[in-house]
């Protein structure tokens, strides 16, 4: 939880941290500021404190949105700052970050690195901090990032956030169910309002139209396969395929609050008008295992059990998976769940290459997503959820909606 | 233009690109592979090949259609390199670089990296791979980087995806117009549809839902800033002002293509209803150098005269400039403009840090947009269009729109 923040940057003997790149769709400077419409901002935050937001000068009534000490890099004149270095611009923008570390009183000690940006830039410029400032440590992560371990559980201001978007995501699928359910058939297609057949490209624009108005966005875009497609879990559909009563659509859709925020994450898989059996006798199966592993959830247990768990109660149903042949491409293929917060994809994991302790703790965000892929009989059936691991230890499914396969149709 | 990467990557002494992280909304990937819905890749691309994409296995089909040479990340299971590695994830990272860097071709020579990413984990995993592969020099770039020296000026097909952007953003500025124009008033204020006062939220919400019908996406947000918020330049508006008749809007809307890819800019100045004297007197002022520095644009001249051109012109009207007082926060206080493209500020830039020579080569796409501000009196004003240094070097508006001041109101 982000109180948890200046102990696991003791813990880690990190003594500050600077946080950089845009101010929106930056989950690192987010979390510290609360968003804002920057383009570029550094955030220089010492352990025990809250931190100094350097910023543009155009851009001060944005920083001073976040509530924290902000000083503008107009104070360090860039002119100035080229002819001190020869009009070497790395080296600019190096000295700019040791007067910048200067002012908020590092000059020594270890110092972890965040944000979102070019890697071409991000390269250069630290590596050439790194050189000019020798009684500094800068720091990367992969494990044991101490950020992500403290966004890892939630508060109830960031809770509302993400139950907030669940509302939304739900009504924008039910938006959908709505709309493809009155759509007329003709020779088993579904048709648009001109008349045509509907296409994926057609449902994709209304769902990116009703999250707009709804106040989120779609950074990620959304997963609505029919067919072949489905049974590919990462495939995103096809835009020119048609609504066939009958197949199996998997609908991903994974938005955010606006600006990059906060995420929901949610499947459902339908079959329009009627189910053919093999579908229905998929869906049972994965409904089971997904309802199975639900009531099974308890607090503080690792993430990654269930993920056996899951293959277990896959494999009981005679489906191959991941557990057993690490490179299957039919049967269940991914894992079970990760965290949601101000990244669709974030901790705890249940994959098997968790190597560091992932449990459901409370506060937690996760989400449970079940399913089973046979490619070759163009076959994808998926369920997910968001739930929240309760400060009591109980799962709350954050947005509740009917786990149904099939849509009427008239 | 693409067509020269090869070419730039010899004069600078790079054998190979090393381009990684999301498929989407990632500029340097986008542009090498087309785009794609991908979580994670990375494009190794070799000198004179068009490069291998490394992919998640379940992105095959996302992969495949870059068109470019694939291979699936399942070809380096990574529970072994967890083995391999003592479960260090940092190290197996590393070593399933090596692993491709060696099946790329790659064990020797200069690799220049690129792509957007958590500076968390790329400064961690790259740092970890130089020491890991003495043989090979990471490069990293803040000036004189290679992509975007190839990205500054753009071919036909890239020309027309701009030009489309162009028609969708101006189609939906024609709608917020027409909008505008068509509410009733009530004590000076206008009327959304339930009678209450229209306020900036809602019109912000209709820009979202107008561009996401349109296919496009709106990641950076949108101006919309009236009163004193328009007298700063970047401020995005506040979402509880109304709109009030008589007061000066800025409305700079920077959209692209759903998924990250080619952006457009453009800005209007309006007034609801009628103009006061002051305000008019500015827009007469922000136009007269609009027309005239556009009059005066020629292929291949430094972008950067044109911005002292302006400076010199508001300065003849009586406005402060940063030329003459670089920390003026009155008068005109930007630069004058900056390419688009896969980034929405690109080179070539016109402002006074450009140290390396940016010119109006033919193939560029620039904004040009002049502008004065006077927040202590609550006035702001700015006319933008993007437009194309076209082959024959002549400059073409990508996309027209009246310049008018004045929205006319019922």
């Amino acid at each position: 939880m982000k109180t948890d923040l200046d102990e696991l940057m003791r813990t880690n003997d990190i003594d500050a941290l600077l946080v950089t790149g845009p101010g929106q769709h930056n989950p690192a400077l987010v979390y510290l500021t609360g968003g804002g419409h920057m383009t570029q901002a550094d955030l220089i935050k010492k352990r025990g404190h809250p931190g100094i937001l350097f910023h543009n000068s155009m851009e001060r009534d944005e920083a001073a949105k976040s509530g924290l000490e902000t000083r503008s890099y107009s104070n360090y004149p860039f002119m100035e700052l080229l002819k001190e270095t020869n009009q070497n611009r790395l080296q600019a923008i190096v000295l700019r970050y040791q007067k910048m570390l200067n002012d908020a009183g590092m000059t020594a000690g270890r110092i972890a690195l965040y944000g979102r940006v070019d890697l071409e830039n991000g390269f250069a410029t630290f590596k050439a901090l790194q050189e000019a400032m020798p009684a500094l440590e800068l720091v990367g992560y992969q494990d044991e990032d101490i950020l992500l371990q403290a966004m890892a559980t939630k508060d109830e201001q960031e809770i509302s956030r993400i139950r907030q978007m669940g509302k939304i995501t739900t009504q924008v699928v039910a938006s959908v169910a709505d709309f493809l359910s009155t759509r007329p058939v003709r020779n088993g297609i579904l048709l648009d309002p001109c008349g045509e057949p509907l296409t994926i490209a057609e449902v994709k624009s209304r769902i990116n139209l009703w999250l707009a108005e709804a106040g989120a966005e779609n950074p990620e875009g959304a997963i609505f396969a029919i067919g072949h497609d489905a049974g590919v879990p990462h495939s995103i559909g096809n835009p020119a395929d048609q609504l066939r009563l009958g197949q199996t659509i998997v609908f991903d859709i994974y938005p955010c609050e606006a600006g990059g925020g906060y995420f929901y994450d949610f499947t459902r898989t339908w079959c329009l008008g009627y189910a053919p059996d093999e579908a229905q006798a998929l869906y049972e199966n994965v409904l089971a295992v997904y309802q199975q592993i639900i009531a099974e959830l308890k607090v503080n247990r690792l993430f990654k059990d269930y993920q056996l768990r899951t293959c277990e109660l896959f494999e009981v149903q005679g489906h191959p998976t991941i557990k057993t042949n690490p490179e299957t491409e039919a049967g269940y293929v991914h894992s079970l769940g990760h965290g949601v917060g101000l990244h669709i994809h974030e901790r705890p994991f249940s994959g098997a290459t968790a190597t560091v302790s992932e449990i459901l703790a409370p506060g937690s965000v996760i989400t449970i997503e079940p399913g089973l892929y046979y490619p070759e009989r163009g076959l994808g059936m998926r369920l997910e959820d968001t739930l929240w691991v309760r400060p009591d230890g109980n799962f709350e499914i954050l947005a509740e909606y009917p786990l149904d396969l099939v849509i009427p149709v008239k």
